[in-house]
Parts: C-alpha cells; sequence; structure tokens
C-alpha cells in the first residue's frame, strides 16, 4: 500500500511564497505553486520601470525557472477564484484542487480608500502592466507637450503629480525630476523640459513616516532641491481626468500616480476570515487561520504584530520571514515534530532613495543618508535582486545612467492612450 | 525682409526617414520627423523580442533622442492621416502643417493576402507591440499546456506554425525549436516542452528565395535538425482560432505566426498616387511621385527598379540609401544645384540566422554558414544597432544566452490572453 504524499499548495510567488516553497525542498510532499502571472517581479525596484530606467524584464523572473531544481514542485498559471476550506479545495479558473495545506501569500493591491473610481486616472504601481502603463502615461505627457499649442494645456501636460509621501512616492517623485531636469532637457524643441512642475503631497506631516525626522527632513530637502514641490499635511479630495482637487484647491496635472495606500488581497474574503481595516487577515501566532491550522497567509495578505504589538510593515523582509516561518512549520507538521514557536518578526531596516547620489538607510541605530547612503542602497538591491544575469544588468544599466543621465527604457508601448 | 527657410516633413523615423534626416543636418530648413510611435525600432532583430530572448528596449530608441542633436529638426508623435498634395498641407489627428518638401518612409505592414480576417489567429510581425504579442501567445501555450489534462488538447498547445519561409519566418522557427528544445526543457512537470511540433509552411519551392539554392538546402538541413519540420510548395488556405488548413490537410495549433507577406503602408493611397500589387507607390527615378517633385516616397512604401529592371527589396540597406539618396537630392534643391542622377540600388547582401552556431551569409559571389556565419551575422547586426549601450547589452544577452540557453525575456505582460 502507498502512503499518499502532502499535498501542499501555495497561491502567490513574491518574496512571501517564494521562500515558503524554498523552506520545503528536502520535505516528500507535492507542492504546487499557483501564480495568476508566469513571473516574479521584485517590487522594489518597480518604480525604476515606471521611470524609463529599467526594462520590464530585468526585475522580473519566470517562476518555473527559478524553482526548475526544486522537484517537488510544480508551477501552474492561473487565476485563484476561492477557497473551500471545510473541503479543503482551492478554486481556480481552471478547476478544484485539493490540499492539505495552503499558503497565501497573495500580496497586496492599491487601494483608494472608497474611490476606486479615481483608478483610471491615478494609477498605481503594483505589478509590471502598472509600471509600463505609468511609463507610458509620464512619456506621452511630454511628447503632448511638445504638440499642444497653447500654454495652460502644455502646464496642465508637464504638471506630474505623485500621490502618498511613503518610499515609492518619494522615489517616483525624485526619478521624474530627473527625468524633466536632465534625461530630457535637450530632447525638446518648442517646450523646455526642465520646467515641469512635479508635486508631491503627503497627507500626513512629513515624508517617509517609517524613518526618523532628521531623515524625513533631509529627503525633503534634496527633492526641493532638484525641483520637487512637496505638500506636507495635504490632502487630496478628488482626482480626474484633469487633474486633483486638494481641498479648495485645483490643481490641473495629466498625470497622476497613486501611491497612497494598499488593500490586501481578498485571501480573508476567498476564507470568511477576520480582516483588519486594509482587508488582511488576522492570523494567528503560528500565522494560521483560525479555526483552520492546515491554512496560512503570509506576506502583505496578513495583519501581524510583532512582539512590541506593533504591526509587521508590509514590505519585502517581512514577508519573506514569514515564508521561510510558515515552510519550516509545515516540514515539521509532516515530520511529526512539535512546533510551539509563534512567529517573530526581526525588523532589518528601511532604505529609499531620492535619486542621483542620495538616499536614506537606517538600520537600528545605523544611519546612512547621501551618497554613503545612496552606494548602499544600490548594492542592497542588485544583491537581492534574482539571477546573475539581471545583477549584472541592472549594475550595467545603473552605471550608464549615472555616466550619462540617460534612461535606457523610455517605450512607448501599447496603442492605448490614456492621457487626456 | 526675413527669407522663409524651407520646411520639410519626413512622416516615419524608421530606416529610410532617419537616414533622410540626417543628411539633411546641415541644411539650412525646418525639419519635423513625424512618426506614430516615440521609438525607432531595430526590425531585423524584432523576432528575438518575439522569442524572449532580448527586451523591446534594447532594439528601439527614442527617435528624439537619436536627433536630439540635429537642432534644425522637430520629433512630433503624431498619426498621419492624409495629404492634400495640391495645398502641399499634411494632415494628421492633431492638425494640418504645410510643407514645401514631403518625404513619405512610412514602411509596411504584414499582409494577408485578401485574408485579413486571419490576423488575429496568425499575428505579423512588425512593430514591438506585436513583438509582445507573440512573446506572449508562445509562453502562455507552454504554460496552458501544463494545465491541459488531455493529450489533444496539450498536443495542439504543443504546436507552433509559422507561415512563410522568408527570413522572418526562418528566424523564428530556429528561436521557437530553441525554446523548446533547451530554454525550457526542465522547468515542467507534466509537459515535456522538447515534445513540442514546430512546423514552418512556405508556399514556394524551398525557404530564403533570396539566397543561392545551396544555401536554401542548408538551413532547410539544419532546421530539420534543430527539429523544425519544414513543408515547401504547402499553402496555407485557412487560419482559424483551432490552427491551419494546408489545402486538404488540418493541423489543429494553438500559435500561428504570420511571416508569409507585406503590404506598404497607405502611402501611394494618401497621394492618390499608382501602386504595385503589394500597395506601394510607383515614384520616378528620383523616387518623387509623378506630377509632385517635391513629394517623395521611400523605403517599403515606394516600388522602385534597379538598374537590371529587378524590384528593389524590401530591406533596411535599401530603405537606408534611398533615405540618403533623397535627403541629398532635397539639400541640392534648395541650394539651387542642379540634381540629373537617379536612384542607384546597390545590393550590398543578405544575412539570416537560424540559431545557435548557424547563420547564412551571401555577399555577392562571398558566401559563408555555419559558425562563421553566425559569427558575421551578430557581428553586423550589433554594428548597426543605435547606440552603445544597446550594443553593449545585446552582446552580453547574446554571450549569456550562448553559455546558458537561457532567455532573458520570457515575461507574459498584459491580461489579454488571445490563447485558446
Amino acid at each position: 500500500m502507498s502512503v499518499q504524499i502532502p499535498r501542499i499548495i501555495v497561491v502567490g510567488a513574491g518574496f512571501g511564497g517564494l521562500e515558503t516553497v524554498r523552506a520545503l525542498r528536502r520535505v516528500a510532499a507535492d507542492i504546487t505553486v499557483i501564480d495568476r502571472k508566469n513571473h516574479h517581479c521584485f517590487q522594489p525596484l518597480l518604480y525604476q520601470v515606471a521611470t524609463a530606467a529599467l526594462s520590464p524584464a530585468e526585475i522580473a523572473w519566470p517562476i518555473r525557472h527559478i524553482l526548475r531544481a526544486q522537484r517537488n514542485t510544480t508551477v501552474l498559471m492561473e487565476e485563484v477564484l476561492g477557497v473551500d476550506p471545510a473541503r479543503k479545495v482551492l478554486i481556480t479558473n481552471f478547476g478544484e484542487t485539493g490540499f492539505d495545506y495552503l499558503v497565501l501569500a497573495t500580496g497586496a493591491q492599491h487601494s483608494y480608500f472608497g474611490h476606486e473610481d479615481w483608478e483610471p486616472f491615478a494609477p498605481g504601481l503594483k505589478r509590471i502592466d502598472d509600471a509600463t502603463r505609468i511609463r507610458r502615461k509620464i512619456l506621452v505627457a511630454f511628447e503632448k507637450a511638445e504638440i499642444a499649442t497653447d500654454t495652460e494645456t502644455q502646464r496642465r501636460l508637464l504638471t506630474f503629480v505623485i500621490v502618498g509621501g511613503g518610499a515609492t512616492g518619494v522615489e517616483l517623485a525624485g526619478a521624474i525630476a530627473e527625468i524633466a531636469r536632465q534625461t530630457l532637457a535637450m530632447d525638446f524643441r518648442r517646450i523646455d523640459p526642465r520646467n515641469a512642475r512635479i508635486v508631491l503631497v503627503e497627507a500626513g506631516p512629513r515624508l517617509l513616516p517609517a524613518f526618523a525626522p532628521e531623515q524625513s527632513d533631509y529627503v525633503r530637502q534634496v527633492l526641493t532641491k532638484v525641483g520637487v514641490t512637496v505638500m506636507t499635511d495635504t490632502m487630496v479630495t478628488k482626482c480626474d481626468i484633469g487633474g486633483v482637487d486638494l481641498g479648495s484647491q485645483r490643481l490641473p496635472a495629466a498625470t497622476i500616480v497613486w501611491a497612497a495606500g494598499v488593500m490586501a488581497s481578498p485571501a480573508a474574503k476567498w476564507l470568511g476570515a477576520v480582516a483588519d481595516r486594509a482587508g488582511r487577515a488576522k492570523v494567528n501566532p503560528d500565522l494560521s487561520v483560525p479555526g483552520h491550522p492546515e491554512i496560512f497567509v503570509i506576506g502583505d495578505a496578513a495583519s501581524v504584530m510583532d512582539s512590541k504589538g506593533k504591526p509587521v510593515p508590509g514590505i519585502a523582509p517581512a514577508a519573506k520571514q514569514m515564508g521561510h516561518y510558515v515552510g519550516n512549520l509545515i516540514a515539521a507538521r509532516i515530520a511529526g515534530r512539535a512546533t510551539g514557536k509563534p512567529f517573530r518578526y526581526m525588523h532589518l531596516g528601511d532604505l529609499a532613495t531620492i535619486g542621483r547620489r542620495a538616499a536614506v538607510v537606517q538600520l537600528g541605530r545605523f544611519r546612512l543618508r547621501g551618497y554613503l547612503g545612496w552606494w548602499f542602497w544600490g548594492i542592497a538591491h542588485i544583491y537581492f535582486l534574482i539571477g546573475i544575469r539581471n545583477r549584472f544588468i541592472v549594475a550595467f544599466s545603473w552605471l550608464w545612467s549615472y555616466l550619462t543621465f540617460q534612461r535606457g527604457a523610455r517605450l512607448i508601448t501599447h496603442a492605448h492612450d490614456d492621457t487626456p
């Protein structure tokens, strides 16, 4: 009589999902990874695709290639429609699959806090397709400004509003400023791209709230110096085809990028589990779903507290740690070992770059900024990229951009035109 | 009193259009380049984007960046709707512009010989967006085959038909064979990609009719060896969502790529000029349009005979030579110099690659094939790429692919799914 080996399904091949699978590499199990995309995307550098510095393929890698050597794992490109926890069945657009363990690592998407109708005018940045869409919007705005005949239209086309002063917003604002002031400076005849207006809007009192206040001040100074208008304590009250409302102030703008908030993917909904305000499933200390010890939610889709009672942030290292923990927990359960230890989050630090030669780094009490911070940021990101080829090409692209002020991926692709 | 400098409009920034503008660099004129895309695309390597070897940005470059130093030239991203030759006015989606000289270098698109309804099932390869669409189709076919549960569906998904045995068809077939046999060989669990069927269909008696018959034989041998089924003297009589009809034979296939024929862009139609069967405008020996000495059609949009009375082929060197000729002709006319010399085409040669270590080269009586031909092909293509960065990255990508059998751009982007 043959013994059935346990079936493990991991949904989502982001940082958390991949780490779960890796932790299970020596386990006699039948692992299935399900993702609706064929690639793992290195989200921390997505803003560089949106700003034409890198090509999509330089920060994305086929999931099945990453896992090709792990013979206990099958990768399927399917879209999850729901979960039946009672029957232990996952439902996708291709049918039903039974599981003994299920790990939902489905991440987050951008959220408009109840104003989902703003999405067409203010795209967010979570996936490769978002990045090429924002890239197209930015480049088309300059192209249309060169054609426009009245200064009011030109001014609207050359106004770029970034909503949200976290790491993504700061990085986008710095990069768009560099495009306008340097990359494109000599390429137009009728407009001067250096006159572009880049406005970074943050509802809270300071940029990068995860950092120390001095770091926030420094970032604000650098952004102002490169030509970004920073508006803190400012709420966006409306986004439409012509621009944004900031309370009573109207700001006409052809390009709005949303970097203000995220909402968890519907993992909690699929399970009928309790969720927090951001839609994240509230999980047990071992990351399992209450009432279902064989179902786990990890990464940006999970609501977890650290040892000080603060929420674990939605960043790559946190997702990886959760994936590592859950993978090992499942391995131990399969081996029949005791597993009493709860998940413990260790915060490694925060990094953000503002552009050429400027970044902030905060690792516990260790802090860096400016030139050194920028080097630290670059080396850390290259280190965490997957694959020698991508590391090499990204490093080369950065070196080349640094020396020439150029950007290698200034392509407007796909005919769809959503710039007014 | 100021003297009005002549207004020159060049439509299309392919090989021909760019060369025209370059030849006019020292002329006191107001030059406008109009293209509906923001980038010049290096079409000879487009098939490498379609087969995931290169990223779009590696073979495409912003037109305005290429021409940034030429201060007499303005680049506008507009779509041409028509020409009014009598009023000397070009009509675009942004309005009307007057010209003293007009050069139409608008290229060609694929043609289905009256079966334009085949297009959704059998995309052709002329632009970056075509290439990413074909890339998506090829990669999605393998993904769906891994999910499929019956062998008939799997077999259809793993059948790739390339219609047309010219350079593009041969290069695509060789590259898809390499993807199936090598790149993807270890990445799947339920299917073996090496069982994929790649069929190259050519209506004529041999592949690469522009080459000597021995070269055609060699190419057929190499393709057969790497696993391509070559069918010459075979007509495609129908393409639909399930596959192709080859006369009475039905070949179920999820992926069909059209490399069989081209049709000129509507330049001749805009002008009301006489066109040949492929829609190319019949022009005077100086490439001007009969009755309009100030309007020229060049490149793939023009029907021109060489000194032996044979049609000039629709390839990059021919377009470049025509652009160079017309640019100099306009410069001479502006300077008031006589310009009696007609355009003379000089055929430099033909190149095509079949895959790893195999290519054919024919330059007059000089012929190469195999390993040496492959080196020649690679060096020639890198030499003609625009920009040091692209040359370097393409050379690196090829070296890396050569050593690892991998392809760096295996991305399925854009949600649209047209694979049955």
